[in-house]
């Protein structure tokens, strides 16, 4: 409540109760942080329970000045949750409903604080889902979901947050409503603002409710796992299973130093001198999956192939995951900090970002691991970092700086799904021109005026 | 040349040279039409060749406040290509260059001019396709595609324009370049502006150069007609089909009137009191595809449906399709004016679009025939009228103001895939919102300060 006078506070309370507003520092703590671990404490905190409340909040925030960040579950990576200017947190946790479902449409509304799995549940009873598929699926928000653009292996053939929404309900930065985009499959009444405010990190507007577009599910899932002698004929292997019919609904990869970390923390049974792994998987029709996975299996096969294993049975599928579930502890394991980023290459690029991150390693004597969606080229590098070793700390940042520029050489992006937040600001200005990057600083001042939402994300300063 | 001083053109010549700049009236004229039968003659028509000479004429046309409309083939039905307050034509139709195809990305870089059916022929040759085919796929470019975020029959598996793009180069309103997007499938630096530049019309950029995101062509394609005795078990169908896991590459519908006169122009030998008709496509391996015929036939076999085939073999593929083939010359037989809107609705509410239908079609004594892309509820709605019937002449204006307030009163959209140009500029305002509206034009003058690109389109007045 530092920096808000009373009077403000009062508003607030009138707009979403007493009981819907955090102004305590301690309880308004845990609305700080988000998964980087970033914190800055929020001046108050509110619970809005109606697209009407959020609108009032805003317009109040919008005539004083204050800051204001929406804030799903906090498991973003790139601190986007975290309100470095303090001023209000708008936690959407009270909007978790369901508004409606329409299977005939393949359609949804909700509210922005549903959780992506209660999507996916709702959605699977009557035989669909939602595409995007982050790893805290369980736990995080649509609304986070949007802000961020999330995905996650089944982008690869039913694509991001932004292919899978038809339309938005919003509250922009000086209050006012709009709503983007249609309730159908098709529309081009307009321009496309749904897909801008997808990804925009709050900083346009504020998502207030939200129609999905729902795929349906296939009727099975078929896991396979083949093992390369090298990364290379691993990403040989992903360019000819891209370039094939049957587009798998996961595509990972994991580099050679992945699977020695694995192979240390538990025995996988895999062949000697793999030096590279793809796990791949495969759904559609029951009478047509044997034949899927047959033609993957053939477009998988170059030389260099060790071993390609399928799971018929649940149990054997877990088996073959094995390998890649048992990275996360084997990294944590090995080293107290890691630096995880998502950049994207296109897929036939990747072993050059794969030897350019090796040379990179032993230049800044730094270790790093790499896995990741492979199908969209979107690799998780991972610095492995002690702390306590000033030496390999003082290499990080020059090391990341090269791996960014290696990144843009390739033809690629800095992040494929984590987004910027504050994370990778300084950055931004080597992938976006002064011209382009000016456009957008500038429809940003159309919908937030007064720079409210979000402040010191996702620009450079 | 009327309304351009001398320097200025001269600026044109020295920029794209004499022989790529038309100011002779009589040679402008063709250039100031499109499939609307709207017409503005430009003052001048240029023909650049790269996206420097792009540049350097927008800025010049922006130092004067010219107006400027890109224009790809001219193969528009809402007026949007034509100069409605003259000025300068640029044609793209010398940029048609591809520039770079990449089976391995899924991607192909290509110039504004190049014809959607040269994209495809390309992207065959790899084993590709790139999914929006309107039809006038022969003959459109893919700069007007963008421009229009067209789509057709595939868009209800494989998306529209907007789906199917990756990055962009462009020119704003003040010659200044940007590039927006990525080389990647996935991507979430910055705002999203490719997918606002698709859809705008030409009215926010020109665009010089697209990265197409390609898709693997299924082995197989399977035809089936079913015939119904009426529009709502058709529906009904519609809706099963779309709530099933195997999603055809085409779900076209056509109405009991569309059967009847197509029927009058060539005996299509379909069941009496066939009601309506769906032409459903399903695509995908050889192995699959009896299977997924089989569950679309399952899902199309509600009561009400009277017969229907599928076709094993091309002619008979060919056979199947006559009725939808007849179509168009059955139309232009029988009316000589048409008036096609291709409005859209949710899938389940076909049925309440095509009965309001009917009872406008009563009320106005107008004939109103209905066909189109039912899955996505992309209603082509013709008005058969009779110019020299003034009573019918005066009674379309109504009709098509309750027709666009009936599609709106279903949760639908005013356009589909043709977009707004200059035919539907007075109807926007009753879909978008006046803020939402407000927000849109302030967008726009980010791009295009001095308001010269495809000046008269899209926005009402």
């Amino acid at each position: 409540m530092s920096n808000l006078d009373q009077t403000l506070v009062n508003t607030f309370k009138g707009i979403v109760g007493n009981e819907n507003t955090l102004t305590d520092a301690s309880e308004c703590w845990p609305y700080g942080y988000d998964n980087s671990r970033q914190h800055a404490p929020p001046d108050v905190v509110l619970f809005p329970t109606s697209h009407q409340q959020i609108s009032d909040i805003v317009t109040a925030c919008y005539q004083r000045g204050i800051p204001l960040v929406a804030r799903g579950r906090g498991t973003g990576t790139t601190g986007a949750a975290v309100p470095v200017k303090g001023g209000v947190v708008l936690s959407l946790e009270h909007m978790d409903k369901i508004i409606d479902i329409d299977p005939d449409n393949r359609s949804m509304d909700v509210q922005p604080g549903v959780t992506n799995a209660e999507v996916q549940r709702a959605a699977a009873r009557h035989g669909f889902f939602w595409p995007p598929d982050p790893t805290s699926g369980d736990v995080c928000t649509v609304g986070g979901n949007l802000a961020c653009n999330a995905a996650g292996p089944r982008a690869i053939k039913y694509g991001t947050s932004r292919d899978n929404v038809l339309g938005l309900h919003a509250v922009t930065g000086t209050g006012d409503s709009i709503r983007t985009g249609v309730y159908t499959t098709k529309g081009v009444v307009g321009y496309d603002l749904t897909r801008l405010l997808i990804g925009a990190e709050g900083t346009l507007a504020v998502i207030t409710r939200a129609t999905l577009k729902l795929t349906p599910m296939a009727e099975i899932v078929r896991t396979l796992r083949a093992v390369y002698q090298d990364i290379h004929s691993a990403a040989r292997a992903v360019a000819a299973i891209m370039s094939q019919p049957i587009t798998p609904c996961a595509l990972e990869i994991m580099d050679g130093k992945c699977i020695e970390l694995a192979n240390q923390y538990k025995d996988l049974g895999l062949p000697e001198h793999a030096g590279a792994l793809l796990m791949i998987e495969v759904d559609g029709a029951a009478d047509a999956i044997d034949g899927a996975v047959e033609r993957v299996k053939t477009a998988a096969g170059n030389d260099g192939l060790l071993e390609i294993e399928a799971a018929d049975s649940d149990a054997a599928r877990k088996q073959l995951w094995q390998a890649r579930k048992a990275l996360s502890p084997a990294l944590r394991h090995v080293a107290p900090k890691k630096i995880n980023e998502d950049v994207v290459v296109p897929v036939s690029r990747i072993p050059e970002l794969i030897d350019g991150l090796q040379s990179l390693a032993e230049e800044h004597g730094i270790s790093i691991v790499n896995f990741g969606h492979a199908g969209n080229g979107n690799i998780h590098v991972n610095l492995l970092i002690d702390p306590d070793d000033p030496q390999q700390m003082a290499q990080t940042q020059p090391c990341l700086d090269k791996l960014f520029q290696l990144v843009l050489d390739l033809n690629g992006t800095l992040s494929g799904e984590h987004g910027i937040g504050m994370e990778k600001r300084q950055y931004v200005s080597r992938e976006i021109d002064e011209t382009t990057m000016k456009l957008m600083r500038n429809i940003k001042q159309q919908f937030d005026p007064a720079g409210i939402l979000n402040p010191g994300k996702l620009f450079p300063d």
